[in-house]
């Protein structure tokens, strides 16, 4: 698995079920989501301007893509969940299977992040974001190829402890590629 | 990681969360529950029985232990869940961090199970287990030493389909052995 292979079985639309587990208050959280997963060209000025706001060579970047989501969270069934992102691997050019994924906007914070990412010898793509005053560390793999799974650990910044894990499902509805 | 490592981390009483999603339903199910973990001799009775019960010599076992759960789920708020079982690691003696495992009572059926398990290079322990019109896989995790995860599949007898996926978040509340 490398990370344009893993990007393309990725494009498309999935409906998620995500499982949230608040971990010092015993809390569960369900949310139902539809992810988006559309392909960007290397050209594309988004790509451009994100790896330049970086100081990286736009040459470098490989498989980048947009993400957009739409959902809704039992904690606040009024509110529709929602937000958009574009995030541009970087393969390190000496490691197969490593590099750096830029993101234009996190999941939790609203600032640009840059996270590292690895694949495991079972094909699972990980990725470790450090934040000001938290770690996020995301493992994604497929159990089909319209069936993939999610664990996300939200860590304290020094690594030790984990405040929040949690667990989506996500099967795809529409693909648009294949 | 080996099996005996393994074990010995796991020893304790844990709180568990645990999320399934019925996948099919887009249902979400919510169970909290106590698990024990205490370790058995391998010359105890019950291990010596399920071993010969499988036609396994009993001086093959390492590490076996007896596992027992109290919770509730959601679902039906009124029934507790409860159960124990007997666990018996048989390692493959020619493949390090492979072997069997046999349990005396399942979790989802009542008749005896054996699984497959092995662990990966990120020290995660794997256990794939066959049932008569099922397959359960199982991955589980050291976040810490004392928070564990759990992810468990049901899947389809041909192991092409997934019908439930769920979730566990394990904290050790009491340690019985370091």
């Amino acid at each position: 698995m490398d990370i344009a292979e893993f990007v393309r079985l990725s494009l498309g639309c999935w409906r998620s079920q995500r499982s949230a587990h608040h971990l010092a208050f015993r809390h569960f959280e369900e949310v139902t989501s539809t992810i988006n997963i559309e392909p960007l060209e290397t050209t594309d000025s988004s790509v451009v301007e994100l790896c330049k706001a970086h100081d990286i060579d736009p040459q470098l970047a490989n498989s980048p893509f947009a993400m957009r989501w739409e959902g809704e969270s039992d904690w606040d069934e009024d509110e529709t969940i929602e937000g958009s992102t574009i995030l541009v691997p970087i393969p390190d050019p000496e490691k197969r299977g490593k590099g750096r994924l830029l993101r234009g906007q996190g999941y939790a914070e609203t600032i640009p992040a840059v996270g590292e990412y690895h694949f495991n010898e079972d094909g699972s793509f990980v990725l470790i974001t450090p934040y000001e005053r938290a770690a996020a560390e995301e493992k994604i793999w497929f159990a089909t190829p319209n069936l993939r799974f999610r664990v996300s650990l939200i860590k304290t910044s020094s690594g030790q402890g984990v405040t929040t894990a949690s667990f989506s499902s996500e099967i795809r509805s529409v693909n648009t590629e294949n």
